[in-house]
This record gives structure tokens, C-alpha cells and sequence, in this order.
């Protein structure tokens, strides 16, 4: 079979393929990082190239204008090689992560990283049990010729006096030495206790008193936001927390395109270390800013989507995204931190939040948790978590039903040209004088503006809608004006000169940049519509809207339902609790009574498929406008 | 410090230690086996050597005569090093080991060994639950979109509802490719299920059925002899079985002298590797010889005294010995076999029986249940295990009470000058005549005579006891017959001349191998009578004696009382059980009811420490005749 060259600019790579291959697989091979949100499937319109020289055969799409056509851009998913090409990837089509260069990575990685709200949903719940691992401190008697129980029986005995330890297992490792260890310290020990399921792990015997020190980790392994937080086990106190992007990224920008990834030689792997390497960085660096020693961290809790969690635990993700979408486990047991990579003392055990079906995950499991839905006392209510992967449940105690919009990460501040993550230096909220349309903003931390995060889009469309800049298409208006002008992905807005900003170019907004936060607010919305619907419900059926998500901590309540991404409903009704996984996450750390809940409450969830709902795709396609096609659903909202 | 240069005579083995190291640690060193049956205490005098040069200093002891003292005689572990010296090891202080060279070893090592007597005692038991490692063919429901449960769940789902195993465990090892193992096997695999206490592991998923292929091995590993059965776990079938020396040996003949070997540098190391090389090499004939794959020998059950299953598992020993005499742990969890260096089926468990204290291990514990003492229906019984160490057993459903007795390894074959185990070749039956002293004997298949086993031991003494050749003390008269004559270990009697053996040297029996067998019949004896004594019982409380051990399987019971190795009871009381570790090992294996069984016995049993007994050494003392000083205690033996 022939083999043709294809070389990208402006990465000035080159790469051999086979006739025929797509341009998209051959970005691939080559680590070229083209924007993908479907995953190659030519329903995106993301991974737009223009052809500079040779001939491809791409099947025909409606995703392309006429004038884009002429100016040959082409959809590298559908585009077939037919002899040696070079192709131009526009930026709008670049995966978001190459923005971000080492440098910049790191400055955000060591910012202040304040985003984490522990709002009062998961303050006010109490959980009485021990946290995952606990650490006892023993002073045993020691034997004599009236008592020669032995060693081991000796110390599982006291264990099971101090505290109601049923079934207790330890491995060969921490029998070898126990003898000599026991008698050198004087008997004075501290055991790590680890729960595993019904049973419970001794995974560490250390001599004399070390209870105090006893850390744990816990993250949210998002598809492009990855948190993790220092706990203090003890002390039930946070000690620190970092964010960061999700490298895996540069593989695909969503799940279903690392899916397929994952089948190239050594793509699992490869998708597992992006992960596990960025985990480790995290925990290194806050042990040493809060002084832990890595033995001290004796466990790790997870909680991601299903794909993360099986990309995290290197298990073949390929039939999550294969009909009829199931996964290989939702409920994982306790494993080995070090068998998934993760370093942390090396006996300490990694748990995965369990979740719920191919594309609802123990992240949201640990939301649900978190904002206490499944109390005895909670009414029927929502949880709206806003990700690259949106996910909406609905319930109380006695049920809950989820369901999976595809959103694509724009309100996490990526896939969009000037997005950043809620960090300092983001453009967070916004506001445009109707006069002369100059905006006024405020960042987080105060600090020269960088980009603009999740709540600052918000604020800068509903204002631009507000003040006539964009129709309810989205489209910016052909207006003369300074601030507008024309660029490669359409007319864009400049929203601060580079010459204010703490960036090289201008912080701007682009017709591009609005179609994706379009997409991904009418995926939400249509998404909680059809499944309210389903249950036969409306907006009004419901006391309370939790909306969780990475995009910021101050959303204007009034902006986002502007903009058709909340419904219009009582504005009293809707409550934002920031990274609802990390927190519900840091519960079960916390106390394995919350573990136990959130067990419970995956096991309770029901999954609907919005796919196999036949109004969806209409709902869909009428949330394409600023806020709603049918304006009667937005009474409130006067544009 | 100074240190001084030792060389070892006939090995020509050079070592050099400090000043005041004693000749038995320079041994140790040099790799020079050097009897030593207390573990260098001074108590057991094996450990002679004749000083050939240099000077040493050696504390008073009355285990020299004075013409061994004119010899130049010195007790190796007495002794301290104060020049460069020359010593040469005479045979009869060589630790037994060394006389069976590699030839030999591979030679009975590839005998037909049939001396595995599965008695009544064990057959007539039935145990009704499953083996501790079962193979169950699932053909699965797959998934479709009105059934989407994770593959994991229904995998689980599926085991749970064949058979009532309640709490599943599984390493991320068999999730990884699960998803695809499912699918490309048709939904149609087979697990492999091992009880890991209340809880129960997959270890392994195989595609397609191969339930039919479901095999473990059993071993009783002894201080001198190791006894190891390939078991076929559907059909509970015994495909095969091998026996060996210990390997172990070589580091010393009894459990405190290895004790002490481990405390060497790599000594827990070398020790562990000596029992787990040899194991492994018996799995590996016993595989190929039954045409078993090594991945379908799921599980591995060991019955060992607490040492043995110490150094198997490379646990220190050290306390073993120490006052008060506590083991690091009787009941050992489950643990991969592969953690202890055995090779099965890489995810395969290795079991071990539990013990009940520091010289009453798991291979009692599996003689107890193997002999039905703890059955409902049994009366109060003795179980008198006849090994290297020694143990006695006494009761019965309501309580169990063990003592040891170390007694040496004469009656296994071992540590006397033309010993063997009970193979090939082993005199085993031995007649002498009273008129010309001529002896007849019957070797093990009938094969040339290669050395005497312990039941030809029995025989042999009690003949020449009877026929006048040696008197109650145990010393051959100096008769003048051609089949008696002054040899270096006194005087000795020839059984087989070379002509007519299958041996380089003749066959014969000397004083000092005489004095092995005496101590050792006395050790038992006097143990059995002090735990009778101590419950206020004699020998006619006691309905059945069963006596266990790796001695033959024709024991002639009137020639056992006759030494006074058994009491002088109704014949028919004595019941001869053979290795009744490995048969109750294998019930295990077998029936996780009879594992349950075990360790219920082992939880119940209490051990009498014979050395805090007072009557203990006046007991032996007396015990050091043959049949014993007080004649009144054998009214029917006549001699």
C-alpha cells in the first residue's frame, strides 16, 4: 500500500501515513493536538485544517461554509489521504493544551489555588464513622509463660479490643519482621488500618507512636480539570489543594476521543502516565509545602467519570463508547496505590468512587453525596455538574435517575481561544456599557488579567447579547467599532488589549469561541429539560438546582439564565457549590460512613440514555439561541 | 581484635573468625555440617571434633570420657578459637545431610514413593463443602441496551448466583482486560475461585471451560523430610506424590540450630530458599509427570511444624526459641504463592495449616483432624507424631492438649549412620538369629539393600536386644562374630555386608547410632507418660493410640514395645497412621469444611511445655533403657 507524507504547520511536523488514513489519525501519530470533541465521528466541525498543498477525498458534511470550502479548509476526521499533503492547523482547531506552555503550567500550578468551596451543602452533613485509614497507637503486654499467644494474634487481639475491627487481614510483608519489631520497640506500636470492603487492612506496622501523623490525598480526576487536595485525617482538615489540566489532553480533548486513543500501541499506557505523572507532581509538591512525609500518606481516594477511572486504573476503556455502552466495572475494590502508579506510602491503598454507567461516574456519585440528595430529609431535587462531560441527576432518597451531556469543556476555560481555569489572572466577571461598549472586569486575585474563565464567558455573552454586540445567534454584529474586528475564526470582541493584559495578545472572544459555549450550555439545558420531562416534571417541580463545575466561583445567577444555560426559575432556588466531587470525595476520605452513602447511591442511580430519547436532539437544536428559540420558557429574560 | 584462620578436616575448608569464636559458628561459616541436635546449648555432645593442631579453650562439660578427652576430643560449640587451628570432623558428628550426595538424592528422589498411606482414619471422614480453590464455567447473558450492567457486576452477579460465595474479592490484575476477555471468548469463561478466610478471591479468568483442569498441591514439611502430593481437585483424586530430604539440613539437623542459622547474614534467606527450591522441583516432576500445565495448579497447602512454616515464608524465627518460647503467628492468611518464591499459577494461593505454639505446629494440628480426634463421636485419644520434633496429642471434641518431645531425626532416617527414609531399598523389616546372629530382612520393593528406615530401626534393635547382641543399655557386646567389630563410633554390627547391598560400604548398626535411637524412643516415652500424668490419666485411659510418621509402613508393634518406644498396652489399641500431616493437608485442600476443622482444632488445643515440667527429666532419665529401668511399666515384654 502507498505511504504519503503528511507534514503540519505551524508544528513543522511530518509524519508517514498510509493512503487513506485520515489527516485526524495522522495528527495523532504525529502529537499534533487537534480539537476533537467527537471523536472522530465528523459531527463536531472542531477539527477544522486548511490544506496548503497535495490531495485529500473528504466525505461530504454540512459543517463547512461555502467560503471556508473555497479557502480550503477541510475536517481532518473526514479527510482521507491521497498523497503527500501539508496542511495548516488553524488555532481554533488546536486542542486546548497547547496553549498553555511548561511555564505558564507551572505559574498556575503554584498560584494560590482558592477554588475548591466547601459550601455549606456538605458542611452541615456529619458523618460519625473513622476515615478511611486510621492510624492506632497500641502499647501491648508482653508475653510471658502464662501468656504465649503469638505475636501476630497479639496484636490483631488488642486491634479488635481497641476499636470494632471484624475481619482483619495484613500481608506476608508486615508479618516477617513483626517479632523483632515488636520487641524493639517495647511492645509500643502504631498500626495503619485500612478499610477494604467488608474487611480491614493492617498495611503498615510502624514502632513507637506515630498517630498523629496520618494524611490522606483525594482528587477529582477530571477530563480536563484534575484537582487534588492534602487532607489531615486526624485533624479533618484541609492542608492544601492544587488544580491542574489534565495532560491527557494532549491525546484528545474528550473521552470518547482518548477511548479510541487508548487503542493505539501503548496509547492506554500513555494516557494512564499523563494522568499519574501530573497526581504525583500533586502530591509531591504539597507534602513538601505542609512538611508530610510520603509514608504519612497512607491513602488516596478518586473520584472521576467512568473513563478517567478506567484510564487512571490502565483498564481497557474500549466498550464504554461501543453499543451498548458498558463499562468494564463501576464498582471498583480497593487496590494498591502503587499498582495504579500513584506514589504514596508504598502499602497505602487507592479507592475509586463507584459510579454509576459509561458516562456517569463516581464524580458525580461524590456529588450527589456531597450536595446530601440522598438524605433522609432532602426533597426532590437537581445537580447540575457543568464539565467536559456534563452530568444532571434528579431525586431524593427513594430514587435518582442521571443523565450525560456531552458539553465539551468551554466553561472550564478550554477549547476556547482566550479560556483559562478559574485561577488568578481570570477574567471572572464582566460587564459592557450599552453606550460605547467598553467592558469593565474584575479577575480573580485581582491580578493583570491572563484569559477568562467559565463565569467571565458568562457574564461577557449575556452583556454582549444585553448590549447588541451579538444577535441571539450568536454571531457578532458587523459593527464599527475598535473592539471589533475580523479574525480566522470569524468576527471577534476584544474584551482587554495585550497591552493591559498579562498575555502576548489580546484576551478577545470570537464567533467560534460563542458557537462552542452555544453548544455547550444548550447540551445542559436540553439535557435537565428531556430528563424532567421523562419523569414527567417541569422546572417548577423542583425546590433546588445544584449547579457544580469547575468554571468559577461567582456565576451571575441572572447572567447564566440569561444566556439559556439555567432555566428561568426562582432565582432563590438555584445554589452553586463549586467542585461538588472533590468535596464529596474528601467526605469518604473523611469517614467511610460517606462512603458507604455514596456506594449506596450508585448503586441506587439509574442511568437514561438522552441518546435513545427521541425529543432530545429537538430540544437540543432549539437551545441553539440566546437563551431559548422559544422565548415563553424565558419569561423573566428581557433582552 | 585478633582473628585466627580454621580449617575443617576432611572437607579442607578454611575460615577465619575472631579470637573466642567457637569451632561451631567458624563451622557454620565455613559451610561445614556439623551435627549439633541443641543448637550449640553444650547439652547434646553430637557436635565432637578432634583437634589437630592450634589451641582452644572449651568450658567444663561431662559429655567427654576421659579417653575421648586423650584424643584431643572437643565439643565443637564449647570450644573457642585461641590460634590458628586444625580440627577434623569426624563422621559421626557430620550433620546427616552430607552423606547423600546429589546422585543419591536424585536417585530416591525418582523412586516410585509409595510410603503416602492413606488410612482409614482419614477416608472414612466425608467433608462436604468445596476445595479451597474451585473452577466454575460461566456462560454469560452479554450486555444489550435493555441489560447494561458493568462487565464486572455481571461477572460477579453470575458467580454469586451458582454458588453461595458471599464476598467477592478481585485484583485490578483480572479487571484490566476484562472487557475484551468477555467478548472475545463469547461471554463464556471460567473462574478460578479461592476461599481467602470470610472472603472469596477471583484469582483468575480464563476464556472458554477449562473447569475440568483444577489442580493443588499439598506438602508436610518436616525438619528432615519433605513429603509433597499432587492432588487433582475435581476428581479429589492423588495423582502423585514425592518425598525428599529437607535441604535445610545442611544449615543444621534440628529446628534451633536453624533457628540460629537465620540470625546469620542471608541465613532466613538461604534457609527459605533451600525448602522452597526443593518444593518447586518436586511441582515440577510431579507436573510433568501427570502432564499438568503449571497455570492450572491453582492453590498450594503447607503443614509444617512453626518453624518450617516460618523459614517457608521468610518470617523470623528468632523468638521461636527465646523465652517464653512465642512464634511470630500459628495462623498465617492466605498469601500469593508467588510471595513465598513457590511456583503455581501466578495468581495461586499458598495456605498454611495452622499451628497452635512454638513446637506444636500445623502439621500436628492437620494430624489431629486427619485421625478424627476432634470428631463428635470420638473418644479420648493420643496422637504421637514420631518426627524430628516430636509431638504428642491428647483429647478430644472438648479439649486437645500437645506437648513436644525433641527426639531427633534417627527414626526419619537421619542423623544415623546407614539411615534412609522409608524408599526404595530401605530395610524395613529386620530378623536376627538367636543361634548364629545371621540376620534376614525385607527391603521397601524388595530392592538391594540401600539402608536401614526407621521400622527396620525398631526391628533391628529389638532383635539384637532379644538375641542377646546388645544389652539393656543399649551397647553391643563384645562378641566375637564376624558381623561385629571396633568401628569409631564403638563397637558396630553389620546387617548387610557391601557384597550384597546396593551401598559402597556395608550396612551396619554402631553404639552410637544405637544411642540416637534410645534417646529418641526415651524423648517420646517419657513425653507421652508426663502429658498423661499431668491430666491425671495413664495408658489404660486412653482407647486409641494412633502414631504418625514417615518411619514405613510396616511397623512391627511388639518390636516398638519391646524398646519401650511405645507403651505396653493392648496391641490392638495402637494403630499405625502414617503421615498423617499430609493426609490431613490434603482434606483440606480437598474441603475448605476440613480447613475450618483445622482451624478450629488449633484455636481449641493447649500446649504443655514439658521443660516446665519437674517429672520431665526423671521420666527420660528413666526412659534410657531398653525397654525402660522400671520393668513393672512392660509386664509383657520378656526379653
Amino acid at each position: 500500500m502507498s505511504r504519503f507524507k503528511v507534514t503540519f504547520h505551524p508544528y513543522n511536523k511530518t509524519v508517514e501515513v498510509e493512503k487513506d488514513a485520515t489527516i485526524l489519525s495522522a495528527a495523532v501519530s504525529a502529537g499534533v493536538p487537534i480539537n476533537s470533541v467527537c471523536g472522530g465521528d465528523g459531527v463536531c466541525g472542531r477539527c477544522k485544517v486548511v490544506l496548503k498543498k497535495g490531495s485529500v477525498l473528504m466525505q461530504a458534511t454540512g459543517l463547512l461554509s461555502p467560503e471556508e470550502k473555497k479557502r480550503g479548509v477541510y475536517l481532518a476526521c473526514l479527510s482521507e489521504v491521497q498523497s503527500d499533503i501539508e496542511v495548516e492547523v488553524p488555532r481554533g482547531s488546536t486542542a486546548d493544551f497547547e496553549k498553555i506552555s511548561t511555564q505558564e503550567l507551572k505559574k498556575t500550578f503554584s498560584d494560590i489555588e482558592d477554588i475548591e468551596p466547601v459550601k455549606p451543602a456538605i458542611r452541615e452533613r456529619l458523618f460519625t464513622k473513622m476515615p478511611l485509614t486510621v492510624k492506632l497507637y497500641l502499647s501491648l503486654q508482653p508475653p510471658d509463660l502464662n501468656d504465649k499467644v503469638s505475636d501476630l494474634d497479639r496484636l490483631c487481639g488488642r486491634i479488635k479490643k481497641a476499636e470494632n475491627f471484624s475481619a482483619l487481614q495484613l500481608g506476608i510483608v508486615n508479618i516477617r519482621n513483626l517479632s523483632e519489631l515488636l520487641r524493639s520497640s517495647g511492645w509500643k506500636v502504631t498500626v495503619t488500618l485500612s478499610r477494604r470492603d467488608q474487611t480491614t487492612e493492617i498495611t503498615q506496622i510502624e514502632p513507637q507512636d506515630t498517630s498523629l501523623k496520618n494524611f490522606g490525598m483525594c482528587f477529582d480526576i477530571g477530563t480536563t480539570t484534575l484537582t487534588g487536595q492534602l487532607v489531615d485525617l486526624n485533624k479533618s482538615e484541609i492542608l492544601g489543594t492544587k488544580t491542574a489540566y489534565n495532560k491527557q489532553a494532549t491525546f484528545g480533548s474528550d473521552v470518547i476521543t482518548r477511548i479510541i486513543y487508548a487503542r493505539e500501541p501503548d496509547g492506554l499506557e500513555k494516557l494512564h502516565c499523563a494522568v499519574t505523572e501530573e497526581m504525583n507532581r500533586m502530591i509531591q509538591e504539597l507534602i513538601a509545602e505542609h512538611n508530610v512525609d510520603l509514608n504519612d500518606l497512607t491513602c488516596v481516594l478518586c473520584a472521576g467519570n467512568t473513563t478517567m477511572t478506567h484510564l487512571l486504573l490502565r483498564i481497557d476503556p474500549t466498550y464504554i463508547r461501543k453499543e451498548p455502552y458498558v463499562p468494564t466495572a463501576n464498582f471498583i475494590p480497593p487496590i494498591r496505590a502503587t499498582e495504579a502508579g500513584i506514589k504514596i506510602n508504598p502499602r497505602g491503598l487507592l479507592y475509586c468512587v463507584p459510579g454509576v454507567a459509561s458516562y456517569v461516574g463516581g464524580d458525580v456519585t461524590s456529588g450527589v453525596l456531597s450536595c446530601g440528595m440522598n438524605d433522609q430529609a432532602a426533597s426532590l431535587n437537581v445537580l447540575i455538574d457543568i464539565g467536559t462531560n456534563g452530568e444532571i441527576v434528579l431525586g431524593h432518597k427513594d430514587y435518582l435517575i442521571s443523565c450525560a451531556a456531552s458539553a465539551g469543556p468551554a466553561f472550564e476555560g478550554s477549547g476556547v481561544s482566550c479560556g483559562m481555569r478559574a485561577t488568578k489572572g481570570a477574567i471572572q466577571k464582566v460587564k459592557i456599557s450599552s453606550r460605547d461598549f467598553e467592558p469593565s472586569y474584575e479577575t480573580i486575585g485581582g491580578a493583570k488579567p491572563r484569559g477568562i474563565c467559565g463565569s467571565g464567558y458568562i457574564d461577557l455573552i449575556a452583556e454582549m447579547l444585553r448590549s447588541g454586540i451579538i444577535d441571539k445567534d450568536g454571531k457578532i454584529k458587523p459593527l464599527e467599532h475598535k473592539r471589533i474586528r475580523q479574525s480566522d475564526m470569524g468576527r471577534e470582541f476584544v474584551v482587554v488589549f495585550k497591552d493591559n493584559a498579562d498575555s502576548s495578545s489580546d484576551i478577545a472572544i470570537n464567533d467560534a469561541d460563542i458557537d462552542n459555549l452555544k453548544r455547550a450550555k444548550a447540551a445542559i439545558y436540553s439535557a435537565l429539560s428531556c430528563l424532567l420531562k421523562h419523569m414527567g416534571l417541569d422546572f417548577d417541580s423542583v425546590p433546588k438546582i445544584f449547579i457544580a463545575g469547575g468554571f468559577g466561583t461567582s456565576v451571575d445567577i441572572n447572567n447564566a439564565i440569561n444566556i439559556g444555560l439555567l432555566p428561568d426559575v426562582k432565582r432563590n432556588k438555584i445554589i452553586f457549590v463549586g467542585n461538588s466531587s472533590i468535596a464529596g470525595a474528601r467526605a469518604m476520605l473523611l469517614s467511610y460512613e460517606a462512603m458507604e452513602q455514596a456506594e449506596e447511591i450508585a448503586r441506587k442511580m439509574t442511568y437514561l440514555d438522552l441518546s435513545t430519547e427521541p425529543a432530545y436532539m429537538d430540544e437540543y437544536m432549539a437551545a441553539l439561541f440566546f437563551p431559548h428559540t422559544d422565548l415563553a420558557k424565558f419569561p423573566s429574560v428581557k433582552l
